[in-house]
This record gives structure tokens, sequence and C-alpha cells, in this order.
């Protein structure tokens, strides 16, 4: 973690306490591990702020139901039952979305993909959430589900004081430019490498 | 998350059930955000899966206190309630450690640190946790406060099934070399540089 003082002072007419509170858009991206793992991670630190956190999962992973969820579905109740925290809401694409009332089309990815951004441009212009973490996003951008000039736009414009994370490979260089923090995670050893597959609580 | 088969079946005896299940020394470096976002995030992993999970954090952070402590402890709560997930425990080095009942010596971290690798030795010979987070391990080893080849030793000759995590910059090529599972986080656009500073909810 970075300390001390930043080395730029910007001319931007803000007071540092204004600067420092300013909404962040975050990409992990790269193709190590952890990505997901360290949105989810500062997912944790969204709850324990009482923010409104909202997870996004745009991709299957190799189990269905990661380790997080559960932890974060604990940790959701924990807030209706004592105030302890902020509420989380973890939605997944499988058949559709958990909103949805109409069953999704196994056959259409493309347009259950959609679907979840339009979801995601509804609860930012209502400033519904302090985190969303939008995981495994760059693949639909990618595949050409979801157009990246709208996203940009979107994102450039939100309102109010929402952060936003967005994880996965290959992250599109115009999603970079208006990303205020990236990281990237490179693979330098895996098990998989040396023969071993993937174990649960490690991988999911 | 790397998917399907691996690409190479080692000649080393075990099936493929055993080599799946082998306990993973793991390490995230690099000079980028999400080394410790990410090993947290897989401590909620082990606790969804029942592990007795223990963090020993090396460093002071920028605030002493990270929200994933605070959520942690809640959900180490649950367990003990309700039997939901594993036992958690979160250690850090300030004035000693918690479970050490004399007072730490504020002028000696380098005796600090290694009365908490020592503790960390006892817990692995008594095989005590299912996964151990060492966060900002690397620090103490490269200020010489704790010596590699013994970490290395201790690390490569650990008994039963307990996986270990590592965290921080420039860890040892020696740790690297036995690590099973090696991740860089690299920067590439932090808001630091644009003058921003670190925001609650975000760095802690």
């Amino acid at each position: 973690m970075p300390k001390g003082q930043p080395s730029i002072v910007p001319d931007d007419g803000l007071t540092t306490r204004q600067r420092r509170n300013r909404p962040l858009l975050m990409v992990n991206t790269g193709d190590g591990k952890g990505k997901s793992t360290a949105a989810f991670g500062l997912a944790l630190r969204g709850w324990n702020q009482g923010w409104p956190v909202a997870v996004f999962q745009f991709v299957k992973s190799a189990k269905w139901r990661l380790g997080e969820q559960t932890a974060f579905e604990t940790l959701g109740e924990l807030h209706t039952a004592r105030g302890t925290g902020g509420p989380i809401e973890w939605h997944k694409m499988g058949s559709g979305w958990s909103w949805s009332r109409k069953e999704g089309n196994d056959e259409d990815h493309a347009a259950d993909a959609l679907s979840g951004w339009r979801e995601i441009q509804r609860r930012l212009a209502a400033e519904q959430h302090g985190l969303y973490v939008l995981d495994e996003f760059t693949y639909p951008v990618n595949w050409g589900w979801i157009d990246i000039d709208e996203v940009v736009d979107t994102l450039s414009h939100r309102t109010g004081h929402q952060h936003v994370m967005i994880t996965g490979r290959r992250a599109d260089p115009k999603l970079l430019d208006i990303a205020d923090l990236v990281t990237e995670m490179t693979k330098i050893k895996h098990p998989m490498d040396a023969g071993q597959k993937g174990q649960r609580g490690i991988e999911w």
C-alpha cells in the first residue's frame, strides 16, 4: 500500500479532502491469480464502512458458488439483523440474473450480459451502491456483447460517491484510460504448471 | 482462474486427488495494490471451507485496523455461535503480539518480528491451522530480522495439510523457489500518481 504524500498536487480546484474522497474506478487485470479475490477483499472493506455493496459476476467460475459468496451473504445478514457493516448484494449471471423474474435464455449469454449491464446503469443512475464489483466484466466487453464506448461514457459520468471495481483479463485500453487505479496480476508460477489441478478453498 | 486440464502430468507417484489436495505455499508480491487484499479474500474461502484460519500482520498498515479485521472477527464469532465457517484468528504485531502476555518492546521490532515467526513455527509443527496468512512477511525477512534459510526449511518440511500465503514486496528468490503459486501485482496506474491520497474503504 503506498504511503506518505502524493508526489503531485493537481491544479483541479479541489481541496485535499475533496480529492481524497473522489470515487474511484479501479481495474484488476492481467493473466495472474488474485484479480477477483482482491476485488472481493475490497468489498470486505466497503462492507466494514457500511456501504451498500453489490457484486455482479459476469462469467461462471470453475465452481459456480464461490466461498466469498457464502461469506458475504452471511455478512449481509448481519447487516439486516444487527446493523453491522453494510448491506451486500451478490448477483451472478446464470440463466438470467437473480433480479429478473423471467427465466434467462441459456442460448443467449450475450443478451444476459447486456441486461446485467443495463441493470448496473440503472443502479448507477439511482446512486444505489457505494461499491460495485463487476467481476470478469472484461470478457463480455471483449466479446462485443457490451459496447466499450457506452461503458466509458456511463462510468465517466456517474454521479455521487460510487466506487467501481472491474476485473478480468485483457481490459480494454479505453477502460484503462479512464480508470483511477489499475493493477496487473502476473502469473510467475502456478501449480497447474506442475500438473496440479485447482482445489477447494484455493480456487473457489 | 486457470481452467481445464493441466498441461503436464508429473511423474511423482501421486494420484490426481492426492496431487490436487497438496497444501500450497503461495506468494503475492510486486509493487502493485492487491497483495494483501487478495490474501484476505483467500482467507474468506478458507473460512467458508471451515478451516481454522490465522492471519499474522507483520507490518503496521496506514490505518492500524483494516476493514478486513472487523469482517473476519465477525465471521469468527459466527463460527463460535453457530458453527458457520471456520474459526479465525487475526494477530498483528504492534507492541508485541496479542498471544504474548508480556508487553512488547516498541524499541525492538526485530525481536517482535522474530517472536511472531517462532509462534508460526510452533503452530505449523502442531498443524494448528488450515491456512496461514503471513501478511507483509517479506519485509522482516528482507531486513534480516528473520533468517530466510530457516523460513525455507520450516515451510518446506511442514507436515499435514497446511496452506501458507505470504505477501509483500521483493519476496526473496529462495522463497519463490519453493513456492507453488506466485503472483506479481504490478502497478499500472494509481490515484497517488494524480495527487490523490488514500481513502477509507479503499486503502483500509
